[in-house]
């Protein structure tokens, strides 16, 4: 592995704007990584361990450690869309991996870059001068990262698949050294970060956006073997990347939780099934975790909005919601669109949250356990929503007062390029 | 120091059952830590600076570190009522440090024994043999965490004041070796620590409960030298307990967050003045983190509740409040006592909660900010309520599975005392 970064050319610093703020980036490479599913136990289990030598080194350097806010719901989609942009889903549109769509009437996956309501703060980075390079596990989320952008943009999942015209890269697999992993991998995270250093290491990008997985914290607990060495494997990237000269930043998508009772078996509230009991039939549970990739979660998250029937009162059903226990918070439309920061369009009649240990299933017709009957570990839901903000350099006064108020995960390239000490 | 504890006398294994729930404490010395407003962030930057060696090691041969929810409102008294009596306040009745008393009519202090509806753990242990010992930082504690004990209870506040007949114990300044401390310092919490280690050393206690003050975190960020330094003195006293044979566990009672704007002048919504202005007068917001020690918060918190005139209607009022920014959660009596498990007739007829950095006021008159001017870090609601469990032992199975649902800070004792592979 070569130790520095390609210097024979000279990295932008031309400043640039992305929906109303500026940002003045570094002339180091900076990789801006979202650790998909890490809540603070995992990296506190894995540096307990002494498994994180490089984020330990980083943090005693100066580096900054912190905690900031997601965005709810508190998903994949919802939140890589937030960080990069730099805004919340009121404002960029993707309200969760799947939705109703109220024009035609279906659900329907949210994974396309046409949901995206503003540009993408990579896109204009680019614009500005910056080789931007985007990596991302799932390929679910390319489209959306790779909105407007020219540049490099490929996932793990389909590694194999990009074309230098589609991806703006070919022979990936060739330039990583390992075949494109299967998606329900440990591999599935670290190839994309091996592809972040790569692609650095060769001059093909000085800011890449890599965006993880969260296959292995739905399937381990913090404490696990198997947990600690994935984030000791993903410490060695971090290492390789900070050996390369980069700035690195990362945050999460959103925290995860076990949603299991003692016996490890899903611990889930079937909203429809209790809405049809009840009501009658005709109202629709949309769980926006729904993605491709029920192998991690079988659709069960703390986060569901609901489709009233006509015949329903959405003031009668949203109590009656509220006294279920396991229930933590029910918003009507409006409420809801300005309490968490959603798109008004692209929610239900009612929005519905549950505690740390509980899912919102839809019926259990819905829902294939198979994968998750021996322990279900979730996401989506205010306990769920706070994350960490990990920076290999020290903050500007500034921005550590920032830190120390309400600082969001989607504020994470705000610091990485106009928050440190790094010129 | 000597290193071991005195074996001169046998410590008792004998069960007990508290408040239902039974307990089979361990041949050895225990100690049960409250870290009052430790949020994770402050043993996190700790670590990160290798300034807390001791419960380093004891995580590396095994110990668990994990998350655990504390009771709302994310107050002192409410979870120490908690912790020591293994219950919701639903069920031994303290809701703040401070309430509107319906019968008297009065505002009053609840810091008296005569509050708790249920026995504590530490009564009960000392009636079946164990020698028991509670320090206490702050003298306002005492009376709750006493209540119904034989046995040794004392606070740092007023240790000199200790005496034989009313404490258990007189004398303490010469068996701690130091003078009571201020309590607006950091020696107030690590006299605890020290009169803890002191008592097991003597032989005089072998359950202890040892309950700081959140004076440093109110006024220290986590990644400041002050807030570094005051838990590298924690830990050292963590190695003492550990050199002596204890079984350590520690939680908090609650986390802590800034409630600042980016100049650090607090960031206060004065809800008894905006409804008086709104709704006419009549209505009294109660603030129940109020208590005697007003430099560490101004009683400011993330926590009200509201009683309200005869004229007003708790559904307008209530959704008039919800609409407040920075307001996350209202709640009217009935629900609130179901949902964040208070008692009925200890709460207002509103039950309000503000977001991360935001501190819920009564009107300017009532708050003196000259002690916060300059940052106001405090907590009372949801973004305050996990907090970290620690503990020196292995986990039994069934103890590692309930640690994977969703425990409380308020189990503390049950891990403790039958939770580890400790014998």
């Amino acid at each position: 592995m070569p130790t520095k970064h390609s210097t024979d050319y000279l990295i932008s610093r031309k400043s640039f704007t992305a929906n109303g703020k500026s940002y003045h980036p570094p002339g180091c490479p900076v990789a801006v990584i979202c650790l998909d599913g890490s809540s603070d136990e995992y990296i506190n289990a894995a540096l307990a361990h002494e498994k994180m030598p490089n984020l330990s080194g980083m943090l005693q350097k100066g580096g900054f450690r912190g905690v900031v806010r997601a965005a709810l719901p508190s998903f994949t989609n919802v939140n890589n869309a937030s960080i990069v942009t730099g805004v919340p889903p009121s404002v960029h549109g993707i309200s969760g991996n799947f939705f109703l769509d109220p024009d035609s009437g279906n659900e329907v996956m949210m994974n396309s870059g046409s949901f995206l309501r503003v540009e993408t703060i990579l896109a204009e980075a680019a614009r500005a001068g910056r080789r931007v390079g985007v990596v991302t596990a799932k390929e679910k989320l390319r489209d959306i990262l790779s909105h407007g952008l020219t540049g490099i943009a490929f996932s793990a999942e389909k590694a194999d698949q990009a074309t230098k015209i589609t991806h703006g890269i070919d022979h990936v697999e060739h330039l990583v050294g390992a075949p494109a992993p299967p998606i329900y991998s440990a591999e599935a995270s670290l190839f994309v970060l091996a592809a972040g250093v790569a692609l650095m290491h060769h001059g093909l990008a000085d800011l890449l956006y890599l965006s993880l997985t969260d296959y292995m914290q739905h399937k381990h607990a913090p404490g696990s073997d198997q947990a600690i060495e994935f984030y000791s494997q993903i410490d060695i990237e971090i290492g390789r990347l900070l050996d390369g000269g980069a700035l690195v930043a990362a945050t999460a998508d959103h925290g995860m939780n076990a949603k299991q009772r003692m016996d490890r078996t899903p611990n889930v509230i079937y909203l429809e099934t209790l809405l049809t009991e009840t009501f009658g039939g005709g109202c629709d549970v949309i769980l926006p975790i729904t993605d491709p990739y029920v192998v991690h979660h079988g659709s069960l998250g703390s986060f569901a909005v609901v489709h009233l029937a006509e015949h329903m009162s959405a003031e009668t059903v949203g109590q009656w919601i509220l006294e279920l226990d396991g229930i933590t918070e029910v918003y009507h439309r409006r409420q809801a669109a300005e309490k968490l920061e959603l798109p008004t369009d692209r929610i239900g009649d009612l929005v519905v949250l549950s505690v740390r240990d509980v899912a919102i299933g839809r019926t259990p017709e819905h829902h294939d356990l198979t994968a998750v009957a021996k322990g279900l570990r979730s996401h989506g839901g205010r306990y769920e929503e706070m994350v960490p903000l990990l920076l290999s350099e020290p903050l500007k006064p500034r921005y550590a007062q920032y830190a120390d108020t309400d600082p969001r995960n989607f504020d994470v390239f705000d610091f990485a390029l106009n928050g440190t000490t790094r010129i």
